[in-house]
Parts: C-alpha cells; structure tokens; sequence
C-alpha cells in the first residue's frame, strides 16, 4: 500500500477532496458545490484544480488519485459509461483525461465499491474476509467483497442489490423490472408512504406542521419519539431490506455485511429488522457467520474509498 | 493439473466411481447401490474398494481422490458435518480416513460444488469466469465460481439459492424460514402442485391413468404432449426460479449460469420462463453479459467433478 493518496468524491450536491494516509488518516480535506448546471470541461477544471490543491497542501507531486463517482464504471479502462444525477458524463474516458493533465496514475470506480473498500480497510469490515456493503439513499446500492477484494463482476455491474426482487408483482421500478428492493427502501418512497397515509395516521407528529419537508431523518426522529407510522415506516422498510439480505446471507455466506448511506442513519429502526429476518430466515451456519454493523467512516466514506481505491491499486 | 485422479460420487442411490484424465474423459466408471441401511464402517470400505479397484484398472497408484457428497462439508479440512439422506455421517473426518486408508491426497466437498467445478472445466461453463451453478433435483442446490475459482464463503456453505426468499410470506420450508425458492421449485412440491390441481384440472394426462407415479418426468412428458396442467406447474417453477437467478444477475453480473440436475432436464419447459424473467426484470449491463446454459456433463457430472477437484486441488 501506498504512504497517501489523493481521494476525489463526486456526488449529486458536493465533489469532496483529500489526502490519505495508509492508516485511513484524512491529511487534509476540502469539497466544492457541484457545478451540475455547468459543462463538463468546467466541472473537469474544478476536479483537476481540487487534487493540485491536495498537492500543495501536502507539499509533494500527487502520484496516485482515486475518484468514486454515482454511476456506472468501467474499473480497468477508468470510464464512466454514466452517471446519475449528473448529466452530460456518458461515456467519458475520466482515467485518461485525468492522467494526461496530472501526469499521475488515476483510478476510477462507483460510489458504493469505494464506500465498501474505505469501509474494508479502515471501517466497520476491516476483519472481514467476505463482505456486502450497502448504501441506503436515495438509491440502494451494494458492493461485494470476495476474500477481501473487491468483486466487480463480469461487466464491471456486481453489486447491484437494490434491484433484487423482494415483490414477486411489486410495484413498478425505474429500472424495468417491478417489485425490486429499492423501490421498498430507497428514500423517496419512504417519504412517499409517509404521505400516502396521511388519512389512516392524521395524528402522526410528522403531519403535526404543514411546513415540515418530509425526509428520511423526519422520520426517523418521528419514530424515536415513538410515532407510530414512522415507527411501522422502518419496520417495513427493514423487513424488506432484511429478506434480501437474508437470502444473500445463505447464498454468498459472508462474514460482514455493513450498512451505510443517509437512511442508515436511522441506525437500529432499520438494523433491528434486518437482523431479525437473518435470525428467522438463514441458515444455521451461514448465521453464525455473519455481523451486521453499521457503516462507520459517514460522510468521508467516499473521499477515504477513493484514496483507498488507489493506495491498493 | 493433474494426469488423472479418481472421482467419487456419493449419492442418496449411488456411489460412483471414475477415473478421469485432464481433459474431463472417463477412463473407468463403475457405481455401486448405497448401502443407506448399512453401518458407516461398511459403507467406507465400498468406498476405499471402490477407489483401489479404480488403481487396479489404471495399473498405478492412485494419488489423488475428490469426493463429492451431498451435504455440509468443510472443504479445507475435508470434514464432513453432515450429509442429507445418508444417516450416520455427521461430523466425519471423510479426508483424514481415507488418507490413512489409501495413502494418497483426498478432497472432499459438496456435490454441487462439485458439479459445478466439472461444467466450469469440461462442460457448459467452459468458458464462464464468473459462474452461478445450479441444480434442481429433490433440494434446489447452488454454486458460486467466481473468477474461475470455486467460492465457498465465510463458513463453506456458500451457494444456498434454494434458501433464498421468492415469496414474502410464502409456504413454510424445511429449513425454517418461509416462501424458500425450493418451496416451489423442488421435485416433490411440483408432484405436490399436480395433486392439489387434480379438481380443477381433471382431464389431465397426469389423471388418466390412476397407477401413474406422477414425477417431474411425467410432468416434463406431460408438457410436451400440450397438457394445460403440466405446463402451467413448468411456467410456475421456471418463474420463481427466474425471479431468483435475475436478482442475481444484477447482483453477481456472473457471465454464465448452468442448470443442471433431474428437474433441469425439462429443458426449455423451465429454461425459458428463466431466460424471459431475466430479459424483463435484469439490467441492461449484467443481462447482456450472461447466457443461461443446460449443464452438459448430465449424469456423469459428480464423478468428473470430483476428479476436477482433485486434479485442480
């Protein structure tokens, strides 16, 4: 493993920046609004301006960045074939770009595998062997671990948990198919229950104010207080969540599986569930196999990931 | 790899044997019935004669032996903890006895492992690097190759699929959680389905003939001839199975899933309610890189796949 590197967090609202060390330690860390309304060239500026920043501040040429983005990658050959939430990336080759203005080595790969490798080496899997990572937001996403590297697949996709089917004649998902876990679990449906029942729930603290903007944290805050729907809005969301899991608990037997992302902030509402359909559900041996643990690197998952991603390539 | 080994095949009717050379040919092969109702002891010494009579047709030593059987295996440790329709075989140190008896390497793992590792190296997976096997027989078994190399997960027993949720709050399983793929994919909840059918599908073919044994081949027979009943239990099964494996491929992007045992042998009758559920319900990326195959090796594929193991190990 490398002494530090550069590690770059594309997201839908930040592109975040720093420098890390082989012990997971953030040098120095800076993040800029992203500038999704301006044209790719702008946004490629700013991204080759923050790692020169990284530079400075650690007084040495950059050699090696890693960079996670929303969408999907090819790892090997450092292209993005598309990004969600940020429009005009299709079929980028970021890898190349980046190296030919930095002269450095530069790895790309998507938000959730380097979240899980940051998770791996520094966080709450560094004693797995065979992990599952997910992140809960507005979209479910998941990283396979196999014998403590990364797994991408065969077309560079693996992962892909939140379109698991968990509703055999589920409800329509953006995706194509119907019933997929994400369409259960994904932030904007939680909300979209909330809503849906206002008639059965008038007395709900999370209908109390008309001004309240309805997110995953207002309900999880409901629920602490002991709302009742918001209560019944994570018990679903994690028995849903927990089916998939469980199933994946028999079927890849790994010894850790971490949960983060936004929705995951509401830590035992939803792990408790999860949890209970592995203990009702799996295999005997498969379930003395496995932990579930809550992500612990938060908000510098991405940035350490990133640099992760290219202190072990 | 190995020149040769032997391979041995031990099942709930027969125990096999073979000896089987680096490209997947049998040299030898005799079977013999499984003495269920026998003491361990005596069913060992089948085995070890089983193995040496193989020696006496190659005229040589045998020095390596892969055995696959149908249970829980520690692979590493070539123990078995217990087997399912052979009584008496739990916790059996398989490799340390035969070792001792024979003299030679032993490898022992589960049969579907097994299967799996002699389609990757012989027969339809031949070109797969990252594969999902699967057989359908009386228990719905699975089998992860990732990379070309055998996953066996945190605790070996990496594979479950027949264990994996199709629906929520589906029929109780065996193995304790509820609405299990096996629960209706499995040999005797097909026969069990006709049954149910019987009132309101009287004119079936599966009915006219009240000494019919209904099996899945009689199902399979009855299909093919156009019987509604027996059509519709194949679209039903191939269906669930199909909503399982497309979850899948999103979440493994494996490059070929092989099908194989007995109720595999219906072929396209199941084969292809998978292939559509996958079409309507995968992504793009992991749909376009996978092909859903027949296995190839049919009967003879516990044999030559214990070989593999052995000649790879």
């Amino acid at each position: 493993m490398k002494e530090w590197s550069v590690g770059v967090d594309v997201g839908g609202t930040y592109i975040k920046f720093a420098c890390v060390d082989a012990s997971g330690r953030l040098l120095e860390f800076h993040k800029i609004k992203t500038p999704v309304d301006s044209e790719r060239a702008v946004m490629m500026d700013h991204i080759v301006d923050g790692i020169r920043h990284c530079a400075k501040i650690m007084k040495r040429e950059v050699q090696d960045v890693g960079i996670g983005v929303p969408g999907c990658v090819d790892f090997d050959k450092g292209f993005i074939h598309t990004l969600v939430n940020i429009p005009g990336w299709d079929d980028v080759p970021l890898a190349d770009i980046l190296k030919e203005k930095l002269g450095c080595r530069v790895f790309v790969d998507n938000d959730v595998n380097v979240m899980a490798l940051g998770e791996l080496h520094f966080g709450a899997a560094k004693k797995g062997r065979n992990v599952i990572a997910l992140t809960l937001g507005t979209g479910v996403g998941g990283a396979l671990i196999i014998d403590t590297r990364l797994y991408r697949g065969s077309s560079t996709t693996a992962g892909e948990i939140g379109h698991m089917v968990v509703e055999k004649d589920g409800f329509p998902c953006n995706c194509g198919s119907w019933g997929c876990l994400e369409r259960y679990v994904g932030n904007k449906y939680l909300v979209e229950q909330v809503e849906e029942a206002k008639d059965d729930f008038p007395n709900s603290i999370l209908f109390h104010d008309d001004t309240l903007v309805i997110t995953p944290i207002e309900i999880e805050k409901a629920a602490l207080k002991g709302d009742t729907l918001a209560m019944s809005i994570w018990e679903i969301a994690g028995t849903y969540l927990g089916i998939v899991i469980a199933g994946l608990v028999n079927f890849v037997n790994p010894d850790i599986i971490v949960i983060g992302g936004g929705v995951a902030l509401a830590g035992d509402l939803i792990l408790n569930p999860v949890r209970r359909e592995i203990a009702s559900r799996s295999m005997k041996r498969p379930r003395e196999a496995v932990q579930v643990l809550p992500a612990e690197l938060g908000e510098n998952a991405g940035v350490i990931g990133a640099a992760t991603l290219a202190m072990i390539s």
